[in-house]
């Protein structure tokens, strides 16, 4: 009998650059444009924003490799390198003649990979003499994620929640306040964002859109205080591709090469974190792979969105995105996979998507909770919600090589551990889920609102 | 800045060998006896409860190094070798000339120690050809490890859980389930046991004594049905022996030795499994480092409990047990360490109290979470409550050493990670939590009753 089998790397091996896929992309992504003037957007006219660093790392287009900062490279040892695992277990389930690996992120003490990019975000920010950080955050994991890194460099942190997750998963709320961050729902009354939204509409469950926008008014109202993000943008993206530079030489310490790699998709970071360092190979045409991006049919932004200037939050504080969107006002249903619940991609990825590098893939809550059961059973680890995406596109395509008989080794990235979300099994195993597929007529309404 | 760091071992490195420590014990355990006759038990006594292989484990007393079965290391390679970590932030923010190391068990897929009993048990099981298993667990770190091994090698499992952890933790319950558990909360009326207690004390909150006896009456009443253990009994703290042997392998990776040795103590599980292998060398004179037990002050059987023959269970079930002990029917209070809420001491900790190579600390409930949450901040993980109790424990030591200015040595268990038990840190922040230290009064009164 073959065993799961995990692939660890030496400390020293953890990489020491970060990839920058901007500076090797076929088509460079379009500029972030100032709303008011139409211009594109300079890093200075970000700093007001974001640490200054990150607003250079988010424009630049032209270093493929960007040194990690020694203190961030210290901090990534408490939980880095990260396993890479031989799935044999779902693989014997299954009757698959792929080999199915995956990429353990959840061993990160918040449990998901959302830490890769907090510790730098919150180490640049303490560089440059800030004192405080806001951000949103959805499920939890990166508000999570962010406290801790902020706690870890002395920083304050303010955390705007998505409600319906503050509601549907309150040990997150609690994690947050351990490592001393103020937690409010949003959206709240404690911004204009969030008093016009309720004024607008006094039920509304929330969205990353609605966090984002009074995580942004109150870092711009505050004294020495930035806003961080946990997705969509570019530089976050490049913090993350320390899981595919890992990965790859795990990949070759199992001897192969995947034919396929898959993530889950929110605002992208996760999946370019893994993709990335895959996919400059296929720039080269020295490899073939395809990536496929799992997101919810309730929230189809890359399979059924539209490529257009967008903002990144409900309110519009952000520039003008590239993106492929839903509309910047569009409500998510309440799925249990808080983090994927938002309107639009990051702009890498979207021009990735134009220009066929990439595909999307919509999953069903019912099957992302079915998949990650069967994860779970099989391999021992409870996926977040968000990771059941990437498990249940991972099963599809195992399953397809049942019929064709081909080994294909597919690549997925286990974003997170579910741990905190047992409420969200509980209702699966209760039979209290249901799926919120969209029609073309809900999507349409909204793209023109 | 000196940062945490952390010492991994090869995968070749996890133990082929669990260590028996009652084979070189200077006074062997007094034998357990039969309640009816008095006569001292023999591995066949017991096989109509347990796998007989975890018999003849439990009673034997010559054998120094037990064979861990291949199988059993396959499953281990799922989440071993667990780090060793140096706490430097921790000594930092304590201002120590101590050094601080830990044992990081909570990178377990179930997030504590328990697994690494659970698999070799459910694999003895397994092979012995029975098909269904019952236990008892309070916190539910058992209970969910328990669930996950028996899913693994294809058994049906029943948990019975203390009433109180099955409220204060409903989420350990939905992670049983989603491995395809029974959960019922203990005192039931599915059991003889269980209506008998609820009959004398309707509101009885449960206790780890109260969900043994109805595990145990289960397994009895069950074909093809064996009941497994958590703690307390000796083939579980054998197991337990691969965090030991690893980090004293870890320790020489860091050019050290501990002076102080400290875990937890429940029924002495994750305490023996990593003072045991180090303990050996105190019985040779070679070394003569200190260990330290940390348990609840509401329910200090090491420091202030009787050294006697006692029942294992609330009911009266087990075999009569030579240990310190607060009296099998002791109902401990409400403290959300529902892990160390039991009355007494395994056989083998009772004979090294005895015999002065161990002894007891007592820690009140908010001085474990005082602990924690500075434990939390300083070094990133969430401690389970029950690893508050240790992490307390070393910050006396390593404050002890600020006095002295002694650079001594110090290794914990950090047996588990809390991210189930927010609730708990929720109530402390808040406040609501309090201290139930025992009175000498309720001790001796219950002892005589």
């Amino acid at each position: 009998m073959e065993h799961t089998k995990r692939y660890q790397l030496p400390e020293e091996e953890i990489p020491r650059q970060w990839y920058n896929i901007q500076a090797e992309m076929p088509n460079k992504p379009m500029p972030l444009l100032n709303p008011a003037t139409r211009e594109p957007m300079r890093p200075e006219d970000l700093y007001p924003v974001f640490a200054e660093e990150l607003c250079r790392q988010e424009l630049n287009q032209t270093d493929a490799w960007i040194d990690i900062p020694e203190e961030v490279r210290e901090k990534y040892k408490f939980y880095r390198s990260t396993p890479l695992v031989r799935a044999y277990g779902l693989e014997k389930a299954l009757g698959t003649p792929a080999h199915i690996y995956f990429k353990n992120e959840s061993v990160s003490p918040m449990g998901s990979h959302k830490l890769n990019s907090a510790i730098p975000q919150a180490y640049y920010c303490k560089q440059e003499g800030v004192e405080n950080v806001t951000t949103e955050t959805g499920a939890g994991q990166w508000g999570a994620s962010l406290a801790y890194a902020a706690s870890m460099f002395g920083l304050n942190a303010a955390v705007y929640q998505v409600k319906i997750s503050y509601e549907q998963k309150p040990y997150r709320k609690s994690i947050m306040q351990v490592f001393g961050a103020q937690v409010t729902p949003s959206p709240s009354m404690s911004t204009r964002a969030g008093k016009d939204i309720i004024t607008r509409d006094p039920n509304h469950q929330g969205s990353l859109g609605t966090a984002i926008s009074e995580a942004i008014e109150l870092a711009q109202t505050t004294p020495h205080c930035k806003y961080t993000l946990g997705s969509v943008l570019s530089h976050v993206t490049l913090h993350q591709t320390v899981i595919g530079l890992e990965a790859e030489k795990q990949m070759a310490m199992a001897g192969e090469y995947p034919d396929i790699v898959i993530a889950c998709f929110g605002g992208g970071s996760n999946f370019g974190g893994l993709a990335f360092p895959f996919m400059r190979h296929n720039f080269t045409g020295e490899r073939n792979t395809r990536f496929i991006a799992a997101e919810p049919d309730s929230c189809p932004k890359l399979t059924r969105g539209v490529f257009r200037y967008d903002f990144g939050d409900e309110t519009g504080y952000t520039p003008l995105l590239p993106m492929f969107t839903l509309g910047h006002n569009f409500k998510p249903a309440n799925i249990h996979a808080g983090g994927l619940r938002y309107h639009g991609a990051g702009v890498i990825v979207s021009q990735l998507i134009k220009d066929g590098y990439m595909e999307g893939m919509d999953i069903p809550q019912l099957e992302s909770f079915e998949a990650g059961t069967l994860f779970a059973r099989t391999e021992g680890i409870i996926p977040a919600p968000e990771s059941c995406h990437a498990i249940a596109a991972t099963i599809r395509e195992a399953k397809k090589c049942i019929e064709t008989g081909e080994e294909k080794v597919i690549l997925f990235n286990l974003s997170g551990h579910g741990l905190i979300d047992m409420a969200s099994y509980d209702k699966f195993i209760a039979g209290d889920l249901q799926n919120y597929t969209l029609t073309d007529e809900a999507i349409r309404k909204n793209l023109e609102s």
